[in-house]
């Protein structure tokens, strides 16, 4: 693929079984694949600065429309020149289409064929998100990638309801392509659940339309995790090797060794940082419970072979525990620090064990122990 | 005054008027006055890491002794050796004796001669605070200053009050004076209201003794503020010239300029960081209330003329409010350095303007406008 006008290109630089790595080329920079994207819900990610996040070795995060359009609203966002100007990122971004959190957190939703009627869950004022205004809400965030809207059915819809939501994402993919911006790159969004022949139809319905990138979602939404890694290890090999595949909301760092073995490129998940702000620090050998009694003494640092400020600065167990009991906030940044760290080097270490043909090797070697399933 | 031998020593530099520059030598390095210490009452300068308060000039912080009593214990910060190693702070560090704390903020406290004893307010247990306990658990701490019990009423006691409370306080700064760790500094604390008179016979009585500097306590408690800088214009340069002199839980940058004026080298206050984590940024132009609609699309930062990591990192007052409203924390970070440098270019470009024999100048250049009356 040709780098298009706007700057937007993916190229793949190695493979080791199903396993990849690539440079995704955008406007605000390269991102070496496979890459993990924290998540900024309100142009933050939380407890951290745009410094912090980029020294966890991230390119590329996450912005969340649904929140960002509600507050303070794009027209600000735009004023200012886009999230990048506003949140001072200077790195690629993605915006996903606010679909799920209309979903999720918005109060007296219905959907139809137009779109979503919800409910701000902040002020109650409605709100009507088209596939237009979904275009017309990222362009003016200016992210370097938007997402299609999409329906996303939860792990215990109907095979009917996920027909449905298939045909109505299809739908809605073609009319986000006729009012994207020009100079933004769009990824298509796969649905079908569980049901490996429903999904492989629906990936290529969206791989027939013109997206930058095709992006696996409704995984992670109360199916079993067994069967997910199962369906994506027949799906995501089988996705159109010339764009990025992006596998929405997942996961653990068990999740994502064993999503990156089927080929996925592309990672967001809250976890890293949700966990952190709830005390849990997450290292290669297992979760530390910061809160736990077993730390008030322990003068060690979290893991002693992790290179995050917060173990390489000193802190011990017993400082972040004193810290987390007595209510500090400056510990949910050294949480969060470590754990997107910790993510950070984990999609080093596979980009270079897939280089070096070892990807095998390197997954069994993390995949020992889950170290944060929750 | 010599170097002692465990290296405490205070040397006065320059003078303009009653002002003075200083340098106080500490075993964790030297620390030039007139200075501002941060308040870290539970182990940590809220928000902050060590290295973020020292970026803002801070070269001594405070200990809240009461808080670190409670919890995490002293016993725990003494075996992994102390304070500094616990918080990993590697300049000087003072800590209060604990008494403010346990008069405010305990349930059920009564006083005696003995000392104070209280509930916790964290778990309800009995504790006694004596002059002893207060070396004892400053000493487990190992501040490289410890503050001695002392006796602060409120601004509206009685004559007869104060009197005692002055009483007191001389009694119990001979039983810290026998109690205290030989490698710790111990400053004295001066009582005496409002009441110019009493204040110096009280200065008198502790500069008998054998402190290594003396603190004026019991201001900013109810007082008249104009009240408090008449009586510190007469007190302050009659304290020992060859000790520091520690304005305790004062103030204002106002405050600061004209107890500078004064001849005073020590401060500490909330104001900076607790109006921070209240949306509030002090400028020399006045008060900024981030959350106010005025800032929605103002994308200028927060001072121009700001060196601090917020204003120079490109956040805008925009950016900072849309923060602030959605409830990240890090916005409470970015407030707070922002407030924490504005002290420390404070108490720096005063320091030069004593050497250069300038300080009414400089002092006038502050005192336009008040910009931090709470």
């Amino acid at each position: 693929m040709a780098i298009s006008t706007f700057g937007f290109e993916f190229r793949q630089t190695a493979q080791d079984g199903a396993a990849r790595t690539g440079v995704l080329t955008t406007p605000h920079g390269e991102v070496e694949t496979p890459t993990f994207m924290p998540v900024g819900t309100q142009g933050s990610v939380k407890t951290l600065t745009p410094e912090e996040v980029a020294a966890t070795g991230a390119r590329i995060v996450l912005g969340n429309t649904y929140h960002l359009w509600l507050r303070p609203g794009p027209e600000v966002i735009d004023k200012i020149g886009g999230l990048h100007k506003f949140t001072c990122w200077p790195h690629a971004m993605l915006t996903d289409s606010g679909g799920f959190q209309a979903f999720s957190l918005a109060d007296r939703r219905t959907v139809s064929e137009e779109g979503f009627v919800f409910r701000s869950h902040l002020d109650g004022s409605r709100r009507v998100l088209t596939p237009e205004v979904a275009m017309q809400v990222q362009g003016a965030l200016g992210a370097d990638i938007a997402m299609q809207l999409d329906i996303c059915p939860p792990g215990t819809a109907s095979p009917r309801e996920m027909d449905e939501a298939c045909a109505v994402t299809t739908r809605w993919a073609r009319r986000c392509l006729s009012a994207k911006r020009p100079d933004q790159a769009l990824f298509g969004i796969v649905q079908g659940g569980t049901d490996v022949r429903r999904r492989l139809a629906h990936a290529d319905e969206l791989a027939a339309m013109s997206f930058d990138g095709l992006a696996l979602g409704g995984f992670s939404v109360g199916e079993p995790i067994e069967k997910m890694h199962e369906v994506l290890a027949e799906v995501a090999p089988r996705l159109d090797a010339s764009r990025p595949r992006y596998l929405m909301g997942v996961g653990t760092p068990t999740d994502l060794v064993r999503a990156i073995g089927a080929g996925v490129d592309m990672f967001d998940c809250v976890l890293p940082t949700r966990n952190a702000r709830n005390g849990q620090a997450l290292t290669k050998q297992g979760r530390i419970v910061i809160k736990q009694a077993r730390y008030k003494e322990d003068f060690s640092p979290l893991d002693p072979g992790c290179e995050c400020p917060t173990c390489t600065q000193g802190y011990s167990r017993a400082y972040l525990r004193h810290l987390f009991m007595a209510g500090e906030v400056v510990v949910l940044r050294m949480l969060t620090e470590h754990n997107l760290h910790l993510y950070g080097r984990l999609v080093r270490e596979a980009r270079a064990a897939i280089a070096a043909g070892r990807y095998a090797a390197f997954a069994r070697s993390w995949l020992t122990k889950d170290v944060a399933d929750s």
